[in-house]
């Protein structure tokens, strides 16, 4: 099964496009978690567990974990090992926006596919295609290129204009046209920026978007979801990552990731009608 | 010390402008280290070892040990770990080309610079100024920018021209003028563009160049340095990694990877006065 298809189950049986970024911060955990021996796994374990009938998919990123060394990547193969195997309809999106020369991708290849064995992963696109094979050769895997990123000073190269266009469309059209002869690109687009979001969206009407920034990063969710959906109604993974995994603290700290949590997805699905 | 004064003590006490690359691959390490419990550390501690003083700096890539998991993080930190206490005059540069948002962008910090303590970190700048700022606020780290990468399709994006000019020398006016405000800013070039090379170098007489691809991937000793070296005759780290540490095989490996470190020390050299 490639991992559109996994994404594409997922929705339906959640009815959801939402994605929660697991992206653990000691200084943030609730108490109960910072003194077991795996704290980042724990505090995983327990919002997925809680909110595994009402996302499309979760998404970690390396950063947090990298940030811990070998024991937090040890803490990020736990909570990838244990979605897979509790609830293995819910596709991982490896948040590692990687990108080096070729023969050096093989490695980072090995680390999402062999190691973590997510379903997908984020990539940097500035290398070019080439240099990107490796990931897109894996025809079952997700490539989800950097487009339009979500971060206030995205536009200073993002934006610069090749003669009439901007950087980050310049890139997305390569990417649709050429780069996706397995059907396995996705684009990264903020939700912080909806009219680029429309502007990708006109391109394409079967490429899925990820986009991040609804929570923390103050993204809309009527703009954003008005502004990417496909025809279908579908095609955006829309990801919060801060605002649902840190809402809560103390005992209830389970219930009200949960409560966040359903109350993103209605929101989001408000819109998709 | 800065990144860069370690580094310029390194290049004169050594009389080099040659940075290893220490990129293990389990299918190519000599027989003797694949049964040992840390066969990258073993491989790495050989190759150092009998390199130290004839390099100005090390540069693990970080690929080549993720793909190893939390096994491989621990590898690559008991490498930078025996550099760093063994010979601390050598710089550490951890290759890993990253770049996220600002906020997760801590977590990179602290994996490069708490976890592994390495002195420099090669960056992706696709995201703009304002997500690499928790790397450029460490004044002492050395913050080692993509330019113009050595692969073969780095053109793809590279050198779309933005007005008259490509997008890589966009990108380096752009760190010259804007993002060295803390002197600690580097650029990758590589060294199978010496005509890109010579333009940046022509734009920057201080800013050190991080120039990888001379061994394996092709570029011309004696084309790469007079294209980048600054007026001082130096201002480059040149780098080899597979050309030089999967040169030798058997028990005469250290004695084989020592002869091709002074090879092509000596080589650079001769292109410098």
């Amino acid at each position: 099964m490639t991992f559109q298809q996994k994404l594409d189950i997922a929705v339906k049986k959640n009815n959801s496009l939402l994605c929660i970024g697991l992206d653990p911060v000691m200084e943030k955990l609730p108490e109960q978690f910072l003194h077991l021996v795996h704290p980042f796994f724990a505090f995983n374990k327990t919002i997925i567990d809680t909110t595994y009938d009402l996302v499309c998919s979760y998404k970690p990123n390396s950063a947090f974990y990298e940030a811990y060394g070998a024991k937090g990547i040890e803490e990020l193969k736990k909570t990838c090992d244990y979605i897979r195997t509790t609830y293995p309809e819910i596709p991982i999106i490896l948040d590692a926006k990687r990108g080096d020369i070729g023969s050096t991708n093989e490695g980072y290849v090995s680390y999402a596919f062999d190691y973590l064995q997510v379903d997908a992963i984020t990539l940097n696109p500035y290398l070019g295609k080439e240099a990107i094979k490796p990931f897109l050769q894996k025809k079952e895997k997700g490539c989800i290129i950097l487009c339009k990123t979500s971060n206030p000073g995205a536009k200073e190269f993002q934006n610069v204009k090749i003669g009439d266009e901007p950087l980050y469309k310049k890139i997305a059209k390569k990417i649709i046209a050429d780069w996706n002869t397995n059907s396995n690109c996705l684009l990264v687009i903020g939700a912080t920026y909806p009219k680029e979001l429309a502007e990708i969206r006109s391109l394409t009407q079967t490429m899925t978007f990820l986009v991040p920034g609804v929570g923390t990063q103050g993204g809309d969710v009527k703009k954003t979801i008005r502004a990417g959906l496909n025809e279908k109604k579908s095609g955006m993974i829309i990801n919060a990552s801060r605002a649902i995994i840190f809402s809560g603290k103390g005992k209830n700290f389970a219930k009200i990731v949960r409560q966040k949590t359903l109350e993103l997805q209605k929101s989001i699905n408000m819109y998709r009608v």
